[in-house]
């Protein structure tokens, strides 16, 4: 049988799971492991009690008769929550003119993400930020063929994106089509400006592209903080997909409920093509997830979600910027702190790393396991490090390479609900980069 | 902007929800349609209830401590349903080897399917049935970018695949790897004997094919028909997918909940290449729906199970044999009687469609819509009949051509519990039929 595998498959990277691997096999070798998991961004696993009011919703639903949240739906989705949709966008944006054709339901924001990408024509390109976001930039760069190509958010103006550099790269490569914009950022939790945002969209306007708008964490800033509305910004210029989810605000990330909204003009025919590929595609798997589609009106309409969401962000705030103080207090990071979203990502600073440096490893079968992967050659540097903090600490966290950053760090959460324990933890981790930058 | 939309778009086909659009359409004309929609097999839309011991299962779940249903899962799915999936594959084929880590959650079979042929080599083949089922068919032809390769499935030998045709078809195509196998079949209705099962292997053994079996039927036979195992049948000697869900034996479609098992030896290397590479894919997407997955073997192993799974089955086997005998007293339809699954698909006998025939259409917008869907140029003899169906009667029916069949008919379900209602829908049909012929 000769090999039936597509050779762009070595393109699929996601290492925000591949570490969760590594910590299984260690756990195997050494049942003494306990994890802290800053790798996912998971508010569930991190002890953010899921709202009592979605329970209840969910019960309530359950139990209406005629059972239509346990059959399928409609394949773009649930009719009145995409209408709901509708309206939910003029509220950020009162000049939004979508329509609930151009609203489709997919069973998560990875899902919509896959589709988005798989209806490309091959060679025709979108332009990631640098640091990506794994599933973006892999399920891009695995339709293209090629590499991922990437403008570079700025560590030395907030993480803001280096839109000289934007530029640069649609000026050499024509191929570009579209460029996608993560706000609030993962994994730097960035919140972008107002201003940057216009400049992203005269950009786009001037090089006949269209947007990507991930913005799944938008009900997530803090530290004073807002989410500046791209739809708004853009008034109909160019061509957007907005990407959201039910996952992030909603602590829900298992239902998979994620929702595209394509925003565009009469003037955009090769764009409204694109639109009308993903809603054929959509087809093909039937519907998606019928109950959380049906309900989300409802949880982001209850009485209590506004105070939810307020405590939440309040909760995010303090502990992305203790975290934020912790890690600055090393001498070896730089840290930007996040205004957004769940991450962080402190970055080493320069020269700082070497693929001499090792941490104390107790179990020798361990030892050798974390070894063998830190020889590993053309190995990142911070890869090299998260390995040998996971064996030394338990702590997961994703190094910056695997999100193509070019500069080497790691990004954590800033989802850990308990002070002492976020205290202890990035107390160890600071140890443990004073400590292996030193060995 | 130049166009950036994938040009084989137009291989996605979906029959059977493209025809909603259609009668949508015509509601909007003419509110007065009532619609019996016998396209799509949806047991909950056709008034099956869900059973209450999985609606109290949900409800225990929800109120967990911990909240553990609403967070992500692991990528490959909830650990320990994964375990149970191994030793279910056991209950029903003793001798399975199947290895808890090549079993793969997704959000629905519709996932699965998507997945699979995306991680194939473009220009490999996957040889599929005809009639077909156009998830399967539609994503196997965009991945290769040529149309469907197809064996036929034998209406002489009910239904039975036609094993000569398979046969001719491998020796002229050596890219084709791999041959997709549904047992019980959609959208025959058919059920597969051992022998046929036992030839298919030999064929795919002789060929060097993988097999794919869709087994998402597989609890619902009737008339006697039990469903043969491929996995013990094969006792190892090719690799396979088998492809299950949680939506058809319990009535829960809009749950998305599938699964795969990558059942193979040491000495199929490239068929674990395709596994890993299916594993990886999985990752990009974070996790399947939880809640479903972790309830899973709480639903299959409750003590109501097999009895609710017997009652479903009668239903089927009394509907089904009711339908089927009403269709077969049309002088211009053949019809064998399904023997699982939900669906029934009636053949027009030789020769009595033509381009010219037609049913009345009361409101004269509505007439003048289906005119023109009837005058598109190569439109298949059955797919007319069917747009004629649904204006003159409501009854949404989907062409056999939607099918790749080869033979022009229509797919039916077997779904609908009402025995009076079944009764007047099926007159009504035959009765369309007859005045259609006879135009």
């Amino acid at each position: 049988m000769a090999s039936f595998t597509h050779t762009s498959v070595p393109r699929l990277k996601y290492g925000i799971r591949e570490i969760v691997d590594v910590a299984v096999k260690l756990k195997e070798i050494d049942p003494a492991y306990n994890f802290v998991w800053e790798n996912i961004g998971d508010p569930v696993a991190k002890g953010w009690p899921v709202p009592q009011f979605l329970k209840n919703i969910v019960k309530e639903k359950i139990d209406c008769p005629g059972d239509a949240v346990f059959g399928y739906s409609h394949s773009r989705g649930v009719i009145n929550t995409r209408k709901w949709v509708v309206d939910y966008a003029k509220r950020f944006s009162p000049s939004s003119k979508l329509d609930c054709e151009n609203v489709v339901f997919t069973s998560g924001l990875g899902s919509s993400i896959a589709i988005l990408y798989q209806m490309m024509k091959p060679g025709k390109r979108i332009i990631q930020p640098a640091p990506a976001y794994p599933t973006h930039s892999s399920f891009e760069s695995f339709s293209a063929g090629a590499p991922p190509l990437a403008y570079n958010l700025d560590p030395k103006d907030n993480w803001q994106p280096d839109l000289a550099h934007l530029e640069s790269q649609l000026k050499n490569q024509p191929e570009i089509c579209g460029l996608l914009v993560i706000n609030p950022n993962n994994p730097t939790g960035a919140v972008y400006e107002t201003e940057t945002l216009e400049k992203i969209v005269k950009i786009a306007e001037k090089y006949g592209l269209f947007i990507i708008s991930d913005e799944v964490y938008f009900r997530m800033t803090y530290n004073g903080r807002q989410h500046a509305q791209i739809t708004e910004i853009n008034q109909g210029r160019v061509p957007l997909v907005i990407l959201r989810g039910l996952s992030k605000d909603i602590p829900w990330p298992g239902a998979r409920c994620g929702w595209m909204e394509f925003h565009y003009g009469l003037k955009h025919s090769d764009f409204a093509d694109f639109a009308a590929a993903v809603k054929q595609r959509i087809l093909l798997e039937v519907c998606s997830t019928t109950l959380p589609q049906t309900i989300l009106p409802e949880l982001y309409d209850h009485p209590e979600f506004e105070n939810w969401n307020k405590q939440y962000n309040q909760g995010l705030e303090t502990a992305a910027n203790q975290i934020a103080g912790i890690l600055a207090s090393s001498p070896s990071l730089e840290v930007l702190g996040a205004n957004g979203a769940f991450y962080l990502m402190p970055l080493f600073k320069e020269g700082v790393l070497n693929n001499r440096q090792t941490l104390p490893i107790k179990n020798p079968e361990a030892k050798k396991y974390i070894e063998s992967l830190a020889n590993s050659p053309a190995l990142p540097l911070d890869k090299r490090f998260t390995y040998y903090l996971l064996a030394n600490t338990g702590i997961v966290a994703v190094p910056a390479s695997d999100f193509y950053s070019p500069f080497p760090g790691f990004r954590v959460t800033t989802l850990d609900r308990d002070q002492t324990r976020r205290e202890n933890t990035y107390a160890r981790l600071i140890e443990a980069v004073a400590q292996y930058v030193q060995s």
